[in-house]
């Protein structure tokens, strides 16, 4: 009967239903169940970012040893190969995310991995192929997952596995915005945050489909140089904040057409300069708030302007019964990425650098490529 | 030549096409035209609340004599009976309004009035009708109107005058907010300015369809006594707006089903109480700011909570080629009304009594009730 409660409080740790006891108790039961473990088809140990409570990521997430888990019939074990720190993962830790993970949990929530072994029941894939969790789901942030086989869409293992293992959260984000709000042909969207992952993605993903892009960035000492990357991407205009600050705000569109579209990941002012530019009858979809102040919308722009304000959450979309379309957008967008049209800068670091990469991804280093952890 | 000229430039008053000359030069034609005017089939002279200038209406407005016109084959003349002081009349005579009218313009929107005569090609309109202009035109705020036949939309003439004459602006926006934005059955709505006409149509026409009402009104003394009349008309609740400063707002609406839908007359803090109530996935539809303050949304709502926000502007709705639809509504409406079941105060003051009933209107002598021009 112990023997049984134990096993659930260790499969926890790799990404199954999540129980309520600490892991402290299951770290002084590790070796007695290591050795119990290689009787059965038994996972190798894996290394896991794990939090006990919800706080600071840098204060409450620390790595440790899991124990081996039993590999059953219709289960898959994936060694990871490499897995993002997104902002969302941040959020989830900090507690501030509204499906909150039951703790002690292990963090992150995309990644890529290459199957180590399969249970006797697996017929769809086999050791060697490459995998990511689609839909995404907790727990990605370690060495060994031991998931069943449904949990996993074998994808194509051509294309750098930074890009595999970021192609769910952003890359999705983009492609779904560009598609679920109005029917574009060859319309404008504007979007702020424009050198964010998804702002990125939106450049060539709407320049891959003939949209035209309107880009707002933050005022900063390098603007041009990063005007140019953007124009690099495929952005037809980047204004910076302060340059749209003028009353004909229009009038800096020249020839083209004004947006029916806009992307809000910033808030506060930054998202006025959205609606500002957003032609009548248009909508603003917000997915973030990084200067973490609310959107404030002026009676007239509702009324007369006729805009029209939602949100977006992928993890909303992709709960929606849409596993199957998601895992076709996924092939269709690693097909994107393999012919070079859709690039974003990452950094590839070491898993055993975890704390350094983490404190990149808090901010608290200027300015930096998206982190990703590589098993 | 300069007959036809004269002609066009008095139409101008009576609802034609707005044609840019002041009409100083017209008033000093009047006798003239008067004397040549019988010859013809005219209409009776007219008076008509004029401005010749955008500004404040209680000093822009003036009640002048206008001259007969012509009735030509296809026109209907009609003897205003009532129309009411709306807020966007005021707005329009401001020039706030985004649909300027050129001046000098008459003012007004909507109104009935009884058929006086009729052109020689006039077939389904005789005199003594009711009729109503639908959609509505500038111009009501007369006593004698003449627009072609097809302007006009017969009535049924059993009800009151006054209801006649509003059924077009307020009710027919409540309805259409109830129609186009969710597919609601038992649902709740919610809504701020519960007071307001269109407030009150709202809470009417939901019950009469088994909606259920949640009513925001702002803090004043007579809380209770407006509370007792809302429920009476149907609200299911009513609270004020310090009522709902409590942390479990939701708590509040015990076994009513949270809102899908809120309608927003307000703005500022009321519109973030009617966005509080709102369960996951709803929809405000913002159709006013009586609190001259834009609305203020967080980024979770947007995101986590998928609130999505909209505006309505019943101008825009009636212009997008929905006049035969606009009419069967009104017709509805006009039932609905018959039968007892839609009722709001309002005031018929004498057309004479014009500057005390736009003082009124302008909220110069606080809460009163909507006012309605008697011809």
């Amino acid at each position: 009967m112990m023997e049984g409660v134990r096993r659930v409080a260790l499969r926890t740790f790799h990404g199954r239903s999540t129980i309520g006891n600490g892991f402290r108790r299951i770290s002084r039961r590790y070796q007695t169940v290591n050795i119990r473990g290689f009787a059965a088809n038994m996972s190798p140990p894996s290394k896991a970012v794990v939090y006990e409570e919800h706080g600071p990521p840098d204060q409450v997430t620390r790595i440790i040893n899991l124990p081996p888990v039993e590999i059953k019939e219709n289960d898959v074990c994936v060694k990871m190969l490499a897995a993002p720190i997104n902002p969302s993962d941040i959020n989830r830790i900090q507690g501030v995310y509204p499906v909150r993970p039951t703790v002690p949990a292990i963090g992150g929530y995309e990644g890529v991995g290459e199957v180590q072994s399969v249970g006797s029941a697996v017929r769809d894939l086999s050791p060697g192929d490459w995998v990511i969790p689609s839909p995404p789901s907790f727990g990605t942030w370690q060495t060994y997952i031991v998931k069943e086989e449904s949990v996993w869409h074998k994808i194509n293992n051509v294309i750098p596995m930074e890009y595999a293992a970021t192609v769910t959260v952003n890359p999705l984000s983009a492609l779904r915005m560009l598609e679920d709000f109005e029917n574009l042909s060859s319309d404008s969207v504007v979007q702020n945050g424009a050198t964010s992952i998804v702002g990125q993605c939106v450049i060539q993903l709407a320049n891959f489909r003939g949209i035209h892009s309107i880009n707002i960035i933050r005022d900063r000492v390098e603007s041009e140089e990063v005007k140019q990357r953007l124009k690099k991407l495929g952005a037809d205009e980047v204004f910076t904040e302060s340059e749209l600050g003028v009353k004909n705000i229009k009038g800096l569109l020249g020839a083209l057409p004004e947006p029916v579209l806009g992307f809000n990941c910033v808030g506060g002012d930054s998202a006025s300069l959205v609606l500002k530019l957003l032609r009548q009858g248009g909508t603003m979809v917000t997915y973030g708030g990084m200067a973490r102040k609310p959107v404030t919308v002026s009676t007239s722009s509702f009324i007369f302007k006729d805009l029209a304000l939602r949100g977006f959450w992928l993890q909303k979309w992709m709960s929606a019964g849409k596993a199957k379309e998601c895992r076709a957008m996924i092939d269709q967008l690693l097909d994107i990425i393999q012919e070079g049209k859709l690039k974003y800068e990452m950094q590839l670091v070491p898993f055993n650098e975890f704390s350094v990469a983490l404190d990149k991804a808090l901010g608290n280093q200027g300015s930096q490529p998206k982190q990703v952890l590589k098993f």
